[in-house]
């Protein structure tokens, strides 16, 4: 017997056939002889809708009251999934936020989570019950109910499994896993039997929006064995943990593209000490996020550098850079978009020299200029015209050996190598 | 400057337009200099909406799920009313029950406040916020989630304006204020400025359905001056307090009605003692209530007694009655319905003698038969058959000098006189 923590997101629970197939699948999980602990978010659309009538009130959303707002469509989740279960003759019962013991700080929209005092959650799991959750809340120590904000839900979930000290928290969402690349680019695509947390994160990171980045960090932190699967089928998932034993042989696990890029150029800097942090603190300041940056050389005491930004932050970065001419002079301040920044991740990688070097080779041998290069532990990321993106990801996931062969594939991804 | 409580229903905040109504309304009682706490309902049809959404899940509805469910209608109103609150300029900050103070048994769907602790009300007041709390839901000792069910949101108001020692409790409604009689029936009812809570408790029990007896029960307990007005309109509405002094010229303040009323009568009942306890006692252990008893004169140590019921429990209390007969003998049970209960309410009616005797006389009149007679100090109820209702009415509303003179009316109806 097992302990599960299972989240189900929002398209999950989208509507009352689905809410039932929910209920269904945790009597499923409760009958294999398991305790569950369930994290739902609010259905559907109805987020949207309460931040849509919140507009149609006012031009400004004061935070502590669209936390008031918000914190209602889980609790209508919970409420009607418990309601659910027992309707199918499972003994469950709901919590908001508050009631399964999530205290946070007071940052209404965005709050981090203090503690967790689950109490409660442990008494209803004693008894023998269903214990729903809802994601995404919690409340101050003052009593006020906040949000999480963006990956609350999962958040939620990894936290609560960490507190409880769950075998596994379960993250069920409408895709199969975590995937070595998008499937939408990539048809032979295959599902990971396994990442590692660093791994997850990096992919998290970059846009392979299955797990929230943030919860990752949690699971990492409290070491919490994490399942990513399809909420929609039986099959097995990703299983994200500290180390992907059986996956190590291979150098990546992994191809993730961000579209959401855009570089900045500035030349004829002069090249004096503290030059960049100045810029980079002028950004900060404004909370602007930069991602690469790559100074040149430095010829006759100029140097040229740049810095990718988000692409909806570009022209706001550039309004920066112009005011602060007076006290950081330079020639010129430019800007590129039209950009992807591709990666390769991957835990191996570490042991795999000449990693980069294929990922340099395969864009190159299809024509395309690498413009800004950055690379970790576990991570390549190469910024290029975005014009060739399928045709790089494709020939990458080939090179890299990550194609499925159908065939092969039966027995899991592990055993085709 | 006053402190109000001002409560307003479901319909008075049906969709954004009228929400947006409702914060320009709470605007102005400020602009007035007052003070303002504000309860509300769930918008609309939310409630039914949810409770459509639980029923398509589970064919039995767990009391304390429904109400997780329910008070998320209320939350969602308190939510956007201070958003559009916030949107006019104003500051306002909304509780749900729990954080309100609202402390509550444990008797999920139809709870009962034990206390209320209003500090953070009182807080957020003393910032000259305007402070909205969510009716109808309050939270047990052990932080479980209630519903105060049927009136809740008027309990709720008139709860929170003995407990924060408000000066006034307006509740807003969609009529100009409590009726001489139902203005359905009787063109030339009128509005009452005053009313005792004793008329108010007999009017409201006996459906006139502006406000709930229960918040009546609590408004005379505490003493609150309770205001019943429109929400569509800036009339006067009707003043609810101890004593109405300027209608004390008047013996009959209004006249009620109610259909949902059926008599049972069981002839040839053996006159012994604690017959008519044992019928009644077995009605109550299965909830049913009894209203009007009337025994009639015992013949050959045989009794007829006959009572009134609920029309929807008239086959339920008759099938009682049917499993009765083993331990107490009777020759017959029969029922009727087609019925309907007209009252006479005054809390003059002490100090006018023949008030009684006046309205049998009316309904005579009218060639209509009297079934059943109850009375009480304030009170006079008949049960006639159905077919003449309106006439009736119509004649006891003349009768007892309470048809308005439109020319007469203009000052106010107690000028009339």
């Amino acid at each position: 017997m097992s302990l599960y923590v299972m989240k189900f997101g929002g398209s999950s629970v989208g509507d009352i056939e689905r809410m039932k197939r929910v209920a269904k699948r945790i009597a499923d999980k409760q009958d294999e002889g398991h305790r569950c602990v369930v994290v739902v978010s609010a259905m559907g659309d109805t987020t949207d809708e309460l931040i849509d009538q919140a507009k149609q009130l006012s031009s400004q959303l004061p935070a502590r009251e669209m936390d008031m707002l918000m914190t209602t469509g889980e609790q209508i989740s919970i409420a009607l999934l418990s309601i659910a279960l027992s309707g199918i003759g499972r003994d469950a019962v709901s919590y908001t936020g508050w009631q399964a013991g999530f205290r946070t700080d007071e940052t209404h929209g965005r709050a981090r989570i203090n503690e967790i005092v689950p109490g409660r959650v442990l008494e209803a799991l004693e008894k023998n019950k269903i214990v729903i959750v809802a994601g995404f809340q919690g409340m101050t120590n003052g009593g006020e109910i906040t949000t999480l904000g963006r990956g609350g839900s999962d958040t939620t979930a990894v936290a609560l499994a960490a507190a409880i000290k769950a075998d596994v928290c379960e993250i069920y969402t409408d895709v199969d896993g975590v995937y070595s690349t998008d499937p939408r680019i990539v048809k032979n695509a295959r599902k990971l039997t396994e990442i590692s947390y660093d791994e997850m994160l990096e992919l998290a990171n970059l846009g392979a929006a299955v797990l929230h980045p943030r919860a990752v960090e949690y699971a990492k932190r409290y070491q919490v064995k994490l399942v990513v699967r399809s909420s929609f089928n039986y099959n097995e998932g990703t299983v994200v943990k500290e180390e992907a034993s059986m996956e190590q042989g291979v150098a990546v696990s992994g191809i993730a593209y961000d579209k959401n890029v855009a570089r900045i150029s500035i030349s004829g800097v002069a090249d004096v000490p503290g030059v960049l942090a100045r810029v980079f603190s002028k950004l900060a300041d404004v909370g602007i996020n930069v991602d690469i940056i790559v100074q040149s050389g430095v010829l006759n005491g100029e140097a040229d550098f740049s810095f990718t930004v988000s692409l909806d932050e570009m022209e706001r970065a550039k309004e920066v850079i112009r005011q602060i001419r007076e006290e950081l002079p330079y020639r010129e301040v430019t800007s590129e978009d039209n950009l992807v920044k591709i990666s390769i991740v991957g835990a191996g990688m570490v042991s795999h020299p000449g990693v980069a070097a294929q990922m340099f080779d395969v864009i190159s041998s299809l024509g395309v200029s690498i413009k800004m290069v950055s690379t970790s532990e576990i991570k390549v990321s190469c910024v290029v015209e975005s014009g060739k993106l399928t045709e790089i990801i494709q020939a990458l996931h080939t090179a890299y050996g990550l194609d499925t062969d159908q065939q092969v594939f039966v027995g899991g991804p592990q055993e085709r190598r």
